[in-house]
């Protein structure tokens, strides 16, 4: 079996920072395998970091330990916090990093306030925890060590709010929640929306731009730099354009307003 | 042996595209070794992978399956394939992305199409087949999974032309085909050019700029901050500025004519 | 026991360059667990490459092999060097970027020149010595290679002169000299500095900036969009902006000056 353990964080490749996560690691559990989700978070950016860890988390083998450290609270009063729900593991700081991810995970078995520092590295900052203490209870975890022994049991964790679209005279209305490197602007409305179409197709609707977007099946199901509507990788809708960025052409960012309506 | 698995894409490092690769090769086959060739391709720019793959692949152990996926055409009716040439296995679109390295390998001793689900994730989506189709597919090759359970096998796959230089009285004029990060400007001459010239000096031009290039054993043969030919590691001749980037300062780019004549 | 190899280079992620060298490490020790320090430095920037391991290596189990390639000097009179230090093995070219690790390590029990071409690629390069000969010489030496096979044992490597702060009437004068992923600027001022200062509280100064910046315990001990100096987690005294940019904002690039004074 692999002992996989998984990063999400907004510490960027470019110093040491992730390098010595995975130092602190193999130094607990030498047989970890280590898989980066990200490290290009917008630093802080916290709802980017839960969606990325609820878009990855579930492609992983059972027993995975999913660690993710966006953290601008480090050091303060935040708690750090182990969630064992469904086949995983979860570890991070308790400021809804986790949640989203948490909550499909399946039923929330145990979370644990992270108090122990036995299970830390010998000296703490206060600048880097992913460093010196979400590494080193990971690697722990993913050893077999049982999370009763990290500390206290807790009743309730941060919850991140996610938007969920809402449906007024046979229209959903929604909002884009994550662009991606090719510039596809992925939305909250699930793909499930078009198959309860029954056949019936559907379009979406941009504020500010008269023409229709036409749902497509594929990105080259549109002429090539004509934009279209895709149930993208993630189960949910994205505006994509066809060999070209639909974040910039149709300047979408987290947040803008997104329609979908029958043709 | 080491049980490697290779990834050529154009997904970025930002998303958690490249992660969920790696989640689904790891719980199909846990001692997968998988190494990143490059994640950072332009999106869609099919020769640079071609070209990243071939510089790349032969570096690697017998038995490692090269995944390589630029893949403007997802979901379309482009063909999914696996060739297994020389000492590897190639899998990916059938889009040309593979041709030069497999054109290297050796001998071709099988092209299949992938057509067997069975082979793949249970949910494929139109949109991500590097983690629905192509990654799974590839932990299964590595785990010794016979080809021919993928799918009936083809004649033939697509070709990527590959420029060639010319000759004409006593010069050979080829082309950039690659930028480094370094600003080095990799072109189609291959650096034997030069060995079978015994001993006279060559010495390179660019259209556009009186100067010649002189050719250099390595980086620092030249001042700091002149321009310099050197034979670089992939065994073609580069244009590069010792301490500097040769394609900002010689306005080089993929494409561009270059001239190795006699000095 | 994880039979750890670290790389810390110029090659950018955006290359084949780092993929191929690992390719070659698993081709000769199929059981290495490869980690990334990063290879995002700035092209030829020695001292950044000094100061990134030396803030990784002490992270990684004993007995790994740390191999640094910031090597503007390939193909030329530049020596290549293996150190044995501590508890680590150090392999580079040499010229200072495995200094600053070194001096950190431990005792020095032995330097050795690369020279014995049967642990190199069988064909080396003038422009890629991170793939021809420091990777397989790393590979080599994790696989237990004694290093004394690998050529002659030199008295002394180079020396990377490394800024220590000054003292003048209670003022310590110090500066910049890593600014991270995060905009924080990291300094020379060891954090040992303000502990020895027995409860009386520090501060900040920045040449031509009136208003000092506050020493803080973590980067949200300050109110939202202010300068604290913390000790971060390489343990020296950082500027930093809680939720923002210290470099950007406050204009501090490597060798700006940093006084710490009593309050």
């Amino acid at each position: 079996m692999a002992r996989v353990i998984t990063l999400t964080t907004d510490f960027g490749a470019r110093d040491w920072f992730v390098g010595t996560m995975k130092g602190v690691i193999l130094g607990i559990q030498p047989r970890a395998r280590i898989v980066d989700i990200t490290h290009d978070l917008a630093p802080g950016d916290i709802p980017a970091g839960a969606f990325a860890l609820a878009a990855a988390f579930t492609f992983f083998p059972p027993g995975t330990v999913h660690v993710a450290v966006v953290d601008p609270g480090v050091g303060s009063a935040r708690a750090a916090i182990a969630i064992r729900a469904g086949q995983y593991q979860f570890v991070g700081p308790d400021n809804g990093v986790l949640s989203w991810a948490v909550a499909q995970a399946g039923p929330v078995q145990t979370i644990r306030q992270l108090t122990n520092a036995k299970y830390f590295l010998p000296e703490v900052s206060r600048t880097f925890h992913g460093r010196d203490v979400f590494a080193p209870v990971a690697a722990h975890l993913s050893a077999g060590l049982p999370s009763a022994r990290l500390g206290p049991s807790l009743a309730e964790f941060q919850q991140l709010p996610r938007l969920a679209p809402t449906q007024q005279r046979g229209k959903w209305s929604g909002a884009v929640v994550y662009v991606d490197h090719f510039g596809n602007a992925i939305t909250n409305l699930p793909g499930e929306l078009l198959r309860s179409q029954a056949g019936r197709t559907s379009q979406v609707r941009l504020p500010g731009r008269r023409k229709p977007i036409p749902v497509a099946q594929f990105y080259q199901g549109v002429a090539a730099g004509s934009p279209a509507a895709v149930v993208g990788s993630t189960g949910f809708l994205e505006l994509a354009i066809n060999g070209g960025s639909a974040a910039a052409r149709l300047r979408l960012k987290p947040g803008a307003r997104v329609v979908l309506e029958p043709d």
